[in-house]
């Protein structure tokens, strides 16, 4: 691989185009060493398989996403929770990588409770940090955007990760940095110099902001360069923090996804180079 | 008008369906002494014309919106946004409103530096807070949710808005308290009871928070009750502070505005009732 894309790693939604086969293959030709997964596709292809197909394509996992989903009100539904997000740490054992990424879930409908919901994510974590150290993955705590605040993570800061995260040990959590989510944030500077100083950046994602955001703002994120984002801004906040971990991008775009996978990575490659190094 | 409905202020845009003639005559009708304007239908119909309206049909105007979109690099473009802000100003006192809500802008085009556009900011309030204290106006700088931080406006927490507005004179700068905005945030109640002790709440104003966001995301407000938004929590943490001003209702649904406008207007009276009372 090239020594200047040694941190880079590439996010599977990111060429979601391809199968885990594809991924492998086209990374390992470019030259890149390292990807980070997601649950629904590696469990399709089979866990044991795809950790097997990334240990012979060479290819470190640097994250699996995502457990969390953590915010249930009623018993039953919070066990299925804990056990599925037992089950996400197996996983990521099983495919080598030392960080699992938790989106922390939204309002149980009808809640309007957010400390509430947020106290309960807490909740999970004491019972599953111990369980995931016993296995060697860290816990991340992915602040997602203040527009995901109802329906998909009361976590919106990394301010709040934080205050949740240090209630444990560093070893089993701590916080996704990701400039899609936090770019906008003031304090986030702060909170990246906090986090680093703890030895709790267990994962730093990168993505561009771009605008009209389409309808339900998930699919919005936007190309490396194409945005608002100061991306090397941030990697240099980051890496001031003494962190030397991988830089994983993770974009979905529905417009990424409709080209060809191979020159989709080329252009993402190019771009790291040009807005993040 | 009720006595359960004297803080009430119905902002313009609720009831978009209506002309400035059926607003002034509907708010009478259902029993409402306040509203909420703004500048395109209000210079559309004439200003003085429109304050003579609100004054016979015995209507306070509790704000008028908005100034603002001061973060030009251009110099021409500069001069140009402080003109328009003077001339708000005018407008507001005409209207005999004492506050002018502010929207600051987002970034320029290709701009990827927050803070600079934040420091245009509070440049402009520096030539702009003496010439709307002369006319008996304060200005109050509005943060928008984070999800309009790079097209519409670089201040995205109350903690931002104060940071820029306590430069000021409070009697020239404060902030709106816009639920929709802000109700993700958990240092939101900190800033209130700090912009609150500082007499720097200079309109409190409520919309629910409901997904899926539309495209765009501009017109997702949600009616009083539909989302989740403590309503009712954050008018009790702005009243804790002492203030006693305007509630002033700004829905953007097009579901609403799609209705008969009495219609629409009992329904938010009935729902301000359940909700925020």
């Amino acid at each position: 691989m090239s020594v200047d894309l040694h941190r880079l790693s590439i996010n599977q939604e990111t060429l979601k185009q391809w199968s885990l086969e594809q991924l492998a293959d086209g990374c390992a030709t470019a030259g890149i060493g390292s990807v980070g997964l997601w649950r629904a596709p590696v469990q399709e292809y089979g866990v044991r398989r795809a950790a097997k197909l990334m240990r012979e394509s060479g290819l470190a996992v640097t994250s699996l996403c995502r457990g969390g989903f953590l915010t249930p009100l009623d018993a039953a539904e919070r066990s299925r929770a804990l056990d599925d997000n037992r089950l996400a740490i197996d996983e990521a054992a099983v495919l080598g990588t030392d960080t699992l990424v938790l989106v922390s879930g939204g309002l149980p409908p009808g809640s309007r409770d957010l400390p509430g919901a947020r106290e309960r994510v807490a909740d999970a974590l004491a019972v599953l940090g111990p369980y995931a150290q016993e296995r060697g993955v860290r816990l991340a705590i992915e602040p997602l955007h203040p527009m995901f605040a109802s329906d998909r993570c009361v976590v919106s800061t990394l301010g709040q990760a934080l205050d949740i995260a240090e209630r444990f040990p560093a070893a089993q959590v701590g916080v996704v940095v990701d400039t899609y989510h936090v770019w906008w944030d003031d304090l986030a500077p702060a909170q990246i110099a906090r986090a680093g100083a703890a030895g709790r950046v267990h994962s730093f994602q990168v993505a561009d902001w771009i605008t009209p955001l389409p309808a339900g703002v998930l699919l919005g994120r936007g190309q490396l360069g194409d945005g608002s984002v100061d991306l090397r801004g941030f990697r240099e906040q980051v890496d001031a923090t003494g962190f030397t971990g991988p830089i994983e991008v993770e974009i979905f775009n529905e417009g990424l996804w409709a080209r060809d996978g191979a020159e989709a990575l080329a252009e993402v490659v190019q771009r790291f180079r040009e807005h993040v190094l």
